[in-house]
């Protein structure tokens, strides 16, 4: 925005020429919402292409994934070059890294196809590199942005896991010495604990505690007090060092993201003070120099063309507390920040229905059925009929009664539907921030929908898809979670987690960047070692195809398609080995056929993900809950909420719970998208949507604000971030 | 202290009577250290008594048991008269608490006996009162705190665990319905995923990750598509709600915690200011009240008779910045948390060597091998030689190379204890602080001893105990310990968790409290329901002599010895339950013979346990870790320390190194226990030992310290805690 902002401001000066303009014509091009989308339909493209490359889900000759690979390439070198074209030649020197990335793959590509042609055995390496392109081209600056911190915080998570595996290799010679000279065996009859680096790993399994108790039984069953040194090892090890490696990790991401956020917000505002230098005038002889409301208009105008006339109206109210028409630098480089402050605008419109047949509408019945809708009595009603919905969902479906009694709960859902249409303002029911509204509706509707194409399908042919069968299901339980949202206290912990939704969802970028990676090495190292049959009869299922498994844990617990032979059972695998448990059980296959140093792969996936990225995202959710607990009002929402009740257009609270008898509360916990046609309040009203936030980073500056200078402009330290990447051109103003 | 200090003032004041001073004394003996010691003692013997009750470790006879613990009532009747007697009579029955322990464990005691007496079933089901009285009865302040801590944290825990039991059931339906029409069997060939309430639990099991993939394996077999939903399930209820728990527990811990500090400091500093006018003089007409240093010095004392003269002085000149003579009612308040700053007193004494025989010890050879003692390659050298060791405890013992080299290692070790002392003074090689000097010390004249004792008993008879063996491993492996002491970044992580040390003490007795109770309860519920032989041979081995058991995952995992036949098992099977993993099939045994309904003993322990207690447990190290990384000294340190240097008494640092060569650092890491008889430096020194603090809640107090504000003396809001409790009598001075 703010760069967008300082753009925007520049052509009206006369410094800037044709050149300029037209780079920046290209700068907005670049910046055009239909490309973004096409670069990332394109790195999907590309990362899905594993599907199709051997080992295969769904075979596809070489040449097709090629073919469709370079095209990939292709569009990223024509993004790269337009990039080029944008951002000033030494900066993007600096940052070589998808140059690196295009000219290796497709190194790896003739490579691999000239091995192909000459019939020899090739990996494709290079399919390692493709997730980061996910981290490297894109607008994926919250994934950098973890990506940083987990780099950051590497150094101390190191030491601290240097000396848990020193703890880890003390307590393994312990039980060597303790145990190894009792002739203990475990339960499969093998000799226990006498090799010192297998009881490493079976130690270090404990740690994750997949093989407790299995791995103390033996020694405690021979003697109890051998159970003391397995309490004494999971107590340092499990609980301490778990502890102090969440510690670390959640140490070391707040102190970089607190880092990083400062700079960005200095950059920021250095940016905004540089605009300000362009649209200043002197007001009066010597005083500080000053921008007209004109000028901020237009400028505001331009950079948010969604904004309504009254709300920029407000915001510059905010801006300029005395009145004066005009604004210093101070209140103009908070601009940006005002500008992702979210305000709800209220329009306080008439029911449509109102206007088209009055007297209908303003008729008694109509206004007792009004009243009704918004009794507190009406959504208890609905809580006991869903309720008793759950109950009918869990009974069996096949008697005709209960398949029945289907339509009857659809038609009262969709009546309820309709009841509150009747009753509010469609516009301020479908509001942007009533979730549950939009929830319960695209519910209701996909679930009738649904409902209705399985009962035609039944009725025409006798035939039921079990697909439909399924989505009608899942629908029917969906509708069930509305009940939380009528009880207040379960509504604040869902909002913070709605709330922390798309934050989460960059975790999953991670999470889908590291998997990837490890599932591409994983399927060349281990491909085809165990295969799944889904035929029954099959001897070889016994055994997952592979003689050397034959009586092993690992196909006695049927575990067969936990394998590497495709990237979907390669994502699962990781993701149960993220989930830690019986881990030791799937990597029984590893441990016995392939070299051993091969665990080293597994362990290294255990650091990154169960230590690191984890431990980061526990520490991210317990932040924002920590915010959303300890953090009041920042100074900026506070002051937009004094000028709004000042202007006294705030959303009168008592006059709407007074009208609305507390409906109003749970037809839209934001209070006020619905709108009561009774009530008299002004045409247009405003509320801040106090913890909200346009943006993530929005969000992140907002936990950080406690420790931001609001009057720091200083121009070093801008962050590489900013200077020299990809999709955030700085476009050489200077 | 500070109720020691405001009492100690109290004598000289004439207000009070013969009556007072006789109180004072009750008080005193009240607080004496052996009294709290035989109480412990007693606690200790009253909870141990389960070892011998039914189901007993050691049978005895119940009359024994039972004198036994009326022993140990009439010990908590007489400490109850006492209490009663030093507080004032209407505070002492506002907590009955303890009356109520006592009165219903002799109405059980005697209720048992007489049914016992007409053979009929008795329960003793006042034994899970027992662990009460450590909570209640002694100086369990740390504990109270903890318990209060968990009460207060429950409203807000309760929420988001129904919202996670919603959650968990609206899956379990989800999943029922999708899955209970596929005919899918388990691996056990059972009916998978049909009956609801089964889901339920084997869902809620997947939370703990514990059933973790087996439960999912049925349905990925079936279709790969159905993975999804347990990833789903696993994200949210497993990922997401267990972070929000630790938040939710985490936030609760730190708010009251933080609020109950701040009370505590009030309190503190309203019994402070009392003191200080009883104290006061008026030394200008007119001018403000203030204390003389002479008042001061006595006081100080009598509350700290340990503190050398020299100490009280820099103290004093501390709080009287001005040296003025007298101090003010601010700096006078101030004393208590500054006796609290741990200083510790260096006394440049001449090794005694050096007063003995001076011309030996000052001579050339003499002084070379001090220099080479304080070398840096010493401490390395000795590294070395550790883990050369390490490699050797690793190899066969039987080789008698290798067991003969153990009598070199032990001498090596013995030389430089016995050279450090030669080069360092003893009394400040063993001071208080140099915790691994002790360490050192002990472990390697504890290995040394166990040694001799094996090599005895082997060439007395050829007969080598297992037990002294095994002493010998352990100190073996101990020694190792050593080498993390050497490196830097390793120091400063051992150095928080020994700083922690007694707090994690204060979740040991919060773990024994809530595991003792279920123990008790479990052994009632389930004792000798499963059996455990020692015998190979005997049939009933393979079923745990439980005809239902036959062919159990139990059974052949060999888990009999996980059950609740003595207390002993009963904590090691709760223990297991807390790591988690395998639960259910150490339920199984629950699941198949008792009620289901016994379940709910197990989920209670887990939401218990687990998700409560282990959080808070996490929730303290990690705070720990975050006062560690961000706070720097306090402002009474700081100006203690500034004073120490205005007075050049500091510890030179630069002359230490220079003349050290940074032998010191590693010899004590505080740098200055260890004195060099060849440092030339004033004959008293001092230094804050600025991370440790005296007591826990001094710790808590410095964590909190931005939050109190110096200046606050009111005198309301004095905590329950202070008020009414049995081992803090406020004693009546008002």
């Amino acid at each position: 925005l703010y760069i967008l902002i300082s753009h925007m401001v520049l052509p009206p000066s006369q410094v800037y020429n044709v050149f300029v303009l037209c780079a920046f014509r290209l700068y907005l091009l670049y910046n055009h919402w239909a490309l973004k989308v096409l670069l990332y339909f394109f790195i999907l493209v590309n990362l899905s292409l594993a599907i199709f490359e051997e080992p295969a889900l769904v075979s596809l000759p070489t040449w097709a994934t090629m073919l469709v690979e370079l095209l990939c390439l292709l569009v990223f070198t024509i993004r790269l070059v337009h990039y080029a074209k944008v951002i000033p030649r030494e900066k993007f020197w600096k940052d070589p890294k998808n140059i690196c990335i295009i000219v290796l793959t497709l190194m790896d590509m003739i490579i691999y196809g000239g091995l192909k042609a000459a019939n020899l055995y090739g990996v494709r390496w290079s399919r390692v590199l493709r997730p980061l392109l996910l981290i490297n081209v894109t607008e994926g600056r919250q994934l950098r942005r973890a990506f940083r911190s987990i780099r950051n915080a590497l150094p101390e998570v190191s030491s601290v896991f240097v000396l848990f595996i020193f703890s880890v290799l003390m307590f393994s010679l312990m039980a060597l010495k303790l145990l190894s000279k009792r002739d203990l065996k475990t339960i499969e009859g093998a000799s226990y604990f006498t090799n010192y680096l297998e009881i490493v790993f079976d130690l270090y399994v404990l740690v994750t505690t997949a093989n407790s108790p299995d791995i103390m039984m033996p020694a405690y069953n021979a003697n109890s007090m051998f159970a003391l040194f397995f309490i004494l090892y999971i107590l340092v090890n499990t609980y301490i060092f778990m502890s102090v490696f969440l510690a670390v990790v959640f140490n070391n991401y707040k102190k970089h993201l607190k880092e990083e956020i400062r700079q960005l917000v200095r950059a920021k505002r250095h940016k905004m003070a540089r605009a300000f230098g362009v649209l200043q005038e002197q007001r009066e002889e010597g005083g500080p120099p000053v921008v007209s409301h004109e000028n901020w208009s237009k400028l505001v105008q331009q950079a948010r063309p969604d904004i309504s006339n009254a709300h920029r109206e407000l915001l510059w109210r905010v801006c300029d507390d005395g009145n004066q028409d005009f604004i210093g630098k101070v209140a103009f480089v908070q601009l940006a920040d005002l500008l992702n402050i979210e305000v709800i605008t209220l329009k306080s419109r008439p029911h449509p229905l109102q206007s088209l047949i009055p007297s209908f509408y303003e008729s008694k019945p109509s206004r007792l059925l009004c009243r009704v809708v918004q009794h507190r009595g009406f959504v208890i009603t609905f809580d006991l009929i869903i309720l008793v919905n759950a109950v009918f969902i869990g009974l069996d479906e096949e008697n005709p009664l209960i398949s029945n009694s289907e339509w009857a709960f659809l038609a009262l859902y969709v009546l309820e539907i309709l009841l509150k249409l009747y009753v509010f303002e469609p516009r301020a029911f479908f509001s942007k921030h009533s979730f549950w509204n939009w929830f319960d509706t695209i519910v209701v509707i996909a679930a009738l929908i649904a409902t209705i194409v399985n009962s035609a399908l039944k009725s025409s042919g006798g035939y039921t898809s079990r697909q439909v069968l399924d989505i009608v299901f899942i629908l029917r339980v969906f509708r069930l979670i509305r009940v939380v949202d009528s009880i207040k206290r379960f509504r604040a912990i869902i909002n913070t987690l709605i709330r922390i939704g798309p934050a989460i969802l960059t975790f999953g970028q991670l999470i889908l960047v590291v998997y990837y990676v490890f599932a591409m090495v994983g399927m060349e190292l281990f491909k085809n070692k165990v295969k799944f049959y889904e035929d029954i009869n099959n001897p070889e299922k016994a055994y997952c195809g592979n003689p050397l498994l034959k009586g092993s844990t690992f196909a006695q617990l049927s575990y067969c398609k936990n394998n590497f032979n495709n990237v979907v059972s390669s994502f699962i695998l990781l993701l149960e080995l993220t989930v830690v448990n019986q881990w030791h059980d799937i990597l029984y296959t590893v441990n016995h056929f392939t070299h051993k140093s091969a665990l080293i792969f597994f362990v290294l996936f255990h650091v990154m993900v169960v230590i690191i990225i984890i431990n980061i995202f526990v520490a991210f959710v317990l932040e924002a809950f920590f915010v959303e607990y300890s953090v009041g009002k920042g100074d900026l929402q506070t002051s937009l909420e004094r000028k709004i009740e000042e202007l006294e257009l705030a959303v009168a609270q008592e006059k709407l719970e007074d009208n609305l008898v507390n409906a109003m509360e749970t037809i839209d916990n934001d209070l006020g998208s619905g709108q009561s046609p009774t009530a008299n309040l002004p045409s247009l009203l405003f509320k801040v949507a106090s913890k909200r936030y346009r943006t993530v980073d929005a969000l992140l500056q907002r936990m950080f604000e406690a420790d931001l200078d609001p009057e720091d402009f200083a121009e070093n330290d801008i962050p590489e971030d900013q200077a020299g990447n990809f999709e955030n051109p700085t476009f050489g103003v200077a």
